[in-house]
């Protein structure tokens, strides 16, 4: 197949290229270089060294002996999209060309507006362009599991659900509440493309996830093709974070009670995910949403689990540190599961990681980097806060 | 009271300032014009004529001896807002500055996006300004009772409503379904106003209406006060166009079925609720959902209306012509009646216009300005299409 990858040079979007290419797909990707720029903005750089895209593009052509095509461009601009869809002609259209961090969306008012205007300009011009060149190109977009928030109900895996309201049954989007401008940037996005669903008949899927975390994925097979791999406050994810933290023997530092629960989910399991959607993609005009992620695991939990990590990689246990939480979301006991049905009807469904096995290798992995992190350790602490 | 108008030059905006300033309040205002020259950029101009700003503010000054503060500008100018609050305090914001048009939204992928940009970005600059610089400033945000779509559920007027969802009873966000990328920017900006609510105590009217028609308010003494009035394909709100088609005996233009049921209210009415909503603000950090329409009528019903008034007013009955509905939206006559309790509830809610009455006021209003009229005329016919 052919795939376009808006945002090529994320974390997701590296990876998802590298397992792509050794699938036999050919692939295009844009990127702006926005995360490397704003990660630098906040004083951070990946914990991992990764190479610019010029030695990327040279890197898989040594390892894999492909050639992939990329534009370094803004998807915001909506010549650039027409004209490299024109061209390329692509099967399926994969969206990461989104600002994807929490926290920086909290810093200021021109973070906030940022965030929002930058990921709904480029999934408007997303949907425009493929209304407009190719109607059956399938549009798969990464959501986020945080665009729902907390119910009480369990999440269903659908657009839409009955609900009884004011005594009467109806269909209704599935209620969202965004815990961020990042969060509810996701939720418009959300929005926009079920409208564009309905009033086009656009081929899509929106893909929901909880936190990713890991170094590796198997098509990784060589440091030169590492995936960035951030832990500062704003752009890290906790279970990266906390591993950054381990080996430079920072406490772990949690936000809060640490009784929150995400929905955990390996880099290779979310490529493998990704690369089966892409391949079993929906009936043309379908909207399908997807929930993904492995094992629902409080805050404390994963503390813990890096913290034994720790004591066999490393020879020691670091602290946990509970801080005052920067954010404002529910820190008690809920229960949370989301539904997660159609990669299993799919029949594509089949988590490979086990989540001890891999913080042991993230840990074995940043051991070697170990000068990198602590170049950022003063980043750990959360400095951006949803209230003054 | 000190009131800030965010979009003073337009149909709302200005007929509110004539209000304010009659009752004894300061009114200082900011307009960046784009309506205008949006309107312009249809090949359309007000119905009325209306004077430049700045023989406005020479007009109020003639007629009622008040002076009103202006500045010229764009709030999605985050500094210029700012200094405008720094500088004016005022005790209540009205926010009227966004693209207002349905139709223009969905024009091409230029015109969703500058809607949906120019909206949320308004917004976000207006939330940020307050939590910045007077917390207890009353934020009065124009919204539409169109964001709810047509549920089968009584629409509650309130920002959460108690759902049963896979069983299980939780507090929602009342489900919204926008018509059009206009609608979504409302929904979108009633979420973000949710959001600054719940997070940093704003205090927020988040006003819903249906459709405003009329050219009159008791303060519309004189012609050199008139507020612009739009009847044109793009611009024009459907009684409005009726009462313009009616006057150059063009056939009214009804879209589809015209079992469409809206909740219609007067200009009049309008500017009353407005001005009784800032006179009695919500409790400090409340955030208050109010409904506000007068008479639901379906658009034949309407359409029947202006036929009879311009039988009595212009001695003739114009045809009615029903042309392929260029929106998606629902055609059946189902059941539609949004809650509407608060004005009620603060003792506002004394409506005073009689439709039938104010239709003729309005075709009494054009017959002088047939000939500016017939100049757009062409303009009646829906050029912008929801679907190719």
């Amino acid at each position: 197949m052919r795939v376009l990858v808006l945002g090529i040079d994320g974390y997701l979007g590296w990876a998802l290229t590298l397992r792509l290419i050794r699938r036999g797909h050919e692939v295009f990707g844009i990127d702006n270089f926005y995360t490397r720029k704003a990660v630098a903005e906040v004083g951070s750089d990946s914990a991992l060294p990764i190479l610019s895209m010029k030695d990327r593009i040279k890197a898989i052509e040594e390892v894999f002996g492909t050639k992939i095509g990329f534009v370094e461009g803004d998807v915001t601009n909506y010549d650039l999209i027409k004209k490299v869809i024109s061209e390329f002609k692509p099967d399926a259209i994969v969206h990461f060309a989104e600002q994807r961090s929490a926290p920086y969306s909290m810093i200021d008012v021109e973070h906030a507006k940022y965030t929002i205007i930058n990921n709904l300009t480029s999934t408007l011009n997303v949907i425009y362009a493929i209304k407009e060149l190719g109607k059956n190109i399938h549009l798969l977009k990464m959501g986020t599991l945080g665009e729902y928030g907390y119910p009480a109900f369990r999440i269903p895996e659908s657009a839409f659900v009955d609900a009884v309201i004011q005594g009467v049954r109806d269909r209704i989007v599935v209620p969202r509440w965004g815990g961020s401008w990042y969060h509810w940037s996701k939720v418009f996005d959300s929005y926009i493309l079920l409208y564009a669903n309905k009033l086009w008949g656009l081929t899509i899927t929106d893909f929901h996830q909880g936190p990713v975390y890991g170094t590796r994925t198997e098509d990784i097979v060589s440091e030169e093709l590492f995936t960035r791999f951030d832990v500062d406050d704003v752009w890290g994810t906790v279970i990266n974070r906390f591993c950054a933290e381990a080996v430079t023997n920072h406490p772990l530092t949690i936000y809060g009670s640490g009784l929150q629960k995400k929905g955990f989910t390996s880099l290779e399991d979310t490529i493998r995910a990704l690369a089966a959607l892409i391949e079993n993609p929906p009936e043309d005009g379908e909207f399908r949403t997807v929930h993904h992620y492995r094992e629902i695991r409080t805050l404390n939990e994963m503390a813990e689990l890096v913290r034994r990590a720790s004591r066999q990689i490393l020879g020691y246990e670091p602290e946990i540190a509970h801080l005052p939480n920067p954010r404002v979301e529910p820190e008690e006991d809920l229960s949370y599961e989301p539904e997660r049905k159609v990669l299993a009807r799919l029949g594509i469904y089949g988590l490979t990681r086990v989540m001890d096995e891999e913080v042991a290798v993230m840990l074995k992995d940043l051991v070697p980097y170990v000068d990198r992190v602590r170049r950022i350790e003063a980043l750990f602490k959360p400095r951006v806060r949803w209230r003054d």
